[in-house]
């Protein structure tokens, strides 16, 4: 793609009452002036930000807004023009754009040229992709902060400190001969430390970084008939937002999202778990044993009425558990059914059956629902959203894994630097690893960037961005 | 629906890049201050037709068109905001405009204003419920030059005949008691006839104008295994525009629609006709006969290789030919798969089986085609467009049947005063039938309307506009 001729493609969608064709690169004002008339004088006159109305010959009556550069979104001259909202016009104007001699946009072709001309860095571009699919206020905060920069300023700080380290491990380089240590090594190590510190946090906010873009997985779990389907569909009721389709994950399954409290929840369904007795039932427990070791948040189901024995509700309990990582998932167990127990005036009576401490030996919640009727419900989204681990006033979160694996690699980089201190290297050799460190951090931000890299993200925008 | 408040919706379609949200109404740019923060100044104090970028705190950066009344759509204050198009962003803009004292828009709510703050008439305010769903070329240029004002100009001319009649007639009735008749009786009938013949013509051309909005409706019909599915199949091959859905018409059947050479087409397959043998076939043929009777061109195929004497060929038709109506259908007798004939090398051969002015003496037309093989499809496609009878270059086409009945109202209105003059009816009389006349005419452009009237009218639009 040359990225100095005249762009243009429709940026609103299909249908509505109006339609928006964005128009980009110098010299798109005066061939404007070819496809659209004026009453009085021309857009190729017209000032930045303002907007003249004008009539395209037998198509339609429409509305140029005027950017003039490095004022607009791309940072070129550009234009948007809103017509009448219909397929035959949107082709016609399309057509007509094309013979004065613009060229369609690719997809993301506008938010890379804004990036191309400086408007934002890369970090921000991407962030621009994030709002657009956002489905939940998580999701739409994390991005908006990308976008307005908060994160690219974080990225400077640590930017900052690997500058002084750098200057300072130099000055020590121009004067190695002389066999000095010039550098205050404990500045040295108070900068490494910090650095690694605030890389590592950030490499590791991806996990609910993740879960908050992609949504945060839960896999429900429990025997045939334990209430599994009826309590996935209570969870999705109606007056919550339910959402179709999650872009930018690779799943396997089809699985039911909704937003709850904001916070974007993707629930796993899983075939039953029984001891099993042929072939084909141990696969189908392997794939419940996959699933749920992909969750964060595990929901295992026990039909209340199923427990006989205190014995068969710790071997349920443990069953259950076997599925399951304490050291980064939530497990909770859920007494379902508790209204067809004949002593459900005080379910509390099953918590006898097992010893409150094994429980919480355990690392589970245990919980009591009637998913059939909606009991205990309430509590239980409580407890997924407080189990998302997703702060709901949010610090910076890494969302993007081009991000995580970059920002791994700054860490991995300074702590070869730090054992290098350690072992006494010379300070060149050091400074080959920082400048890696600095490699990769720049990366996030698009300063060091190769061409495939960018065409790996901007080919996933929408057109028209 | 107050016309008084501030009004707004989304006006883009769903998904691309960007989102369109309009508001209108009287101190809707000081309310949208207390939304989107902008980084100098206000909203209230831009200027009409400028543009501004602001924030919505926590939520979007967004571009705001600022318009002043009356140069606006609505004829009041009104303002556009182009934000990022995420449904998170859009629900959560629209709910913050709520709070902030707006009300979500009707459909055609904007457009409603618009005519009633005099910025359009009602026809012009129908022809852009047209524009948006124009498929075609035809479609579009009748629905353009009526937003133009191509058409009001011409009633408008009507109209100005109908005052002189009018003012001529009350000069006699002023002077009624003197027994005088001061009109000029040939400048009276002059005035009568020219728009009389005006409005016939207007009211006349919405046959073919309500051809151009809804498709020109052709029937195929022809003995079963004629080819009926092929040649459809044909007509619609894949690099023509297939128009699934024509919004305005009521119809029982599915229909296929397409655009050909700039002009929709509705192409209605009907069951096979033949020598019915059955109760279940007659219903089956008397079907076919209604579809037939609905349709301006109808299509009738002949199986070639059927053929085997003048006689049969004879019989097969004058089947077709009872099925339509010369005085306004177009019959074009279609012998198909001529490749199977043995003698297919000279088919006009086929021509001796039916003596040419008995064709001629139908009014139907002959053509030999293969529409397995695309033989003889160009010359039909060009006979289907020369007997659409829509123009390529537009004269005044009446598309809405609401303003076809109007202006039969106004011509039968000025035919009874035509005929009260030959009967030397008195000035007065004559007078309420011209008063009636203008009525009807000034229903078209909404000059006087009831509220239902304009209920039903912008209720049809969609919302945004």
């Amino acid at each position: 793609m040359p990225n100095d001729d005249i762009i243009f493609a429709p940026a609103s969608g299909q249908g509505g009452a109006i339609s928006i064709v964005r128009i980009s690169g110098e010299g798109c004002l005066a061939m404007l002036d070819s496809v659209v008339s004026l009453r009085h004088g021309t857009i190729a006159e017209a000032p930045g930000f303002s907007l003249r109305f004008g009539v395209i010959p037998g198509l339609d009556e429409v509305l140029v807004s005027v950017f003039r550069a490095p004022k607009s979104y791309t940072g070129e001259d550009m234009a948007e023009l809103s017509c009448h909202a219909s397929q035959y016009i949107l082709s016609e104007l399309m057509g007509r754009l094309s013979e004065a001699g613009g060229r369609v946009a690719e997809a993301g072709e506008f938010t890379q040229r804004a990036f191309l001309n400086g408007k934002m860095d890369l970090a921000q571009a991407e962030a621009v992709a994030d709002i657009i699919s956002s489905d939940s206020l998580a999701q739409h905060r994390v991005a908006f902060n990308q976008l307005r920069g908060g994160y690219s300023a974080e990225l400077s700080e640590i930017r900052a400190r690997l500058l002084e380290l750098t200057s300072l491990l130099e000055l020590e380089l121009d004067f190695a001969e002389e066999d000095v240590q010039f550098a205050d090594r404990g500045r040295l190590r108070e900068l490494l430390d910090s650095s690694i510190e605030h890389c590592t946090r950030l490499a590791d906010s991806f996990r609910i970084g993740n879960a908050v873009r992609n949504g945060v997985p839960v896999a429900i779990v429990g025997a045939p008939n334990s209430g599994k389907s009826t309590l996935l569909n209570a969870l999705l009721k109606d007056d919550r937002a339910i959402v179709s389709d999650i872009p930018g994950t690779t799943r396997d399954t089809v699985e039911e999202c909704c937003v709850l409290d904001g916070i974007l929840f993707r629930f796993i369904d899983t075939a039953g778990i029984r001891a099993a007795s042929d072939e084909i039932e141990r696969m189908g427990i392997a794939r419940t044993r996959r699933k749920a070791s992909e969750a964060q948040i595990i929901l295992g189901l026990i039909d209340s009425s199923k427990v006989t024995s205190p014995a068969v509700f710790e071997a349920l309990v443990r069953d259950l558990a076997a599925l399951y990582d304490p050291t980064w998932q939530k497990l909770v167990i859920l007494v379902n059914k508790v209204d067809l127990r004949s002593d459900n005036k005080n379910v509390s009576t099953l918590n006898n059956f097992v010893l409150p401490n094994d429980i919480e030996s355990l690392g589970a919640d245990l919980m009591f629902i009637s998913a059939k009727h909606g009991q205990g419900l309430d509590e239980l989204l409580e407890r997924l959203v407080s189990s998302s681990g997703i702060p709901s006033e949010s610090g910076t979160l890494v969302t993007n894994a081009r991000h995580a694996l970059a920002l791994r690699e700054v860490s991995s980089a300074l702590s070869r630097v730090r054992s290098g201190m350690d072992l006494g290297l010379s300070s060149d050799l050091l400074s080959e690893d920082l400048r890696s460190a600095l490699r990769s951090l720049g990366s996030i931000t698009g300063e060091i960037t190769s061409d495939e890299v960018l065409g790996e993200i901007f080919g996933k925008f929408c057109i028209g961005k």
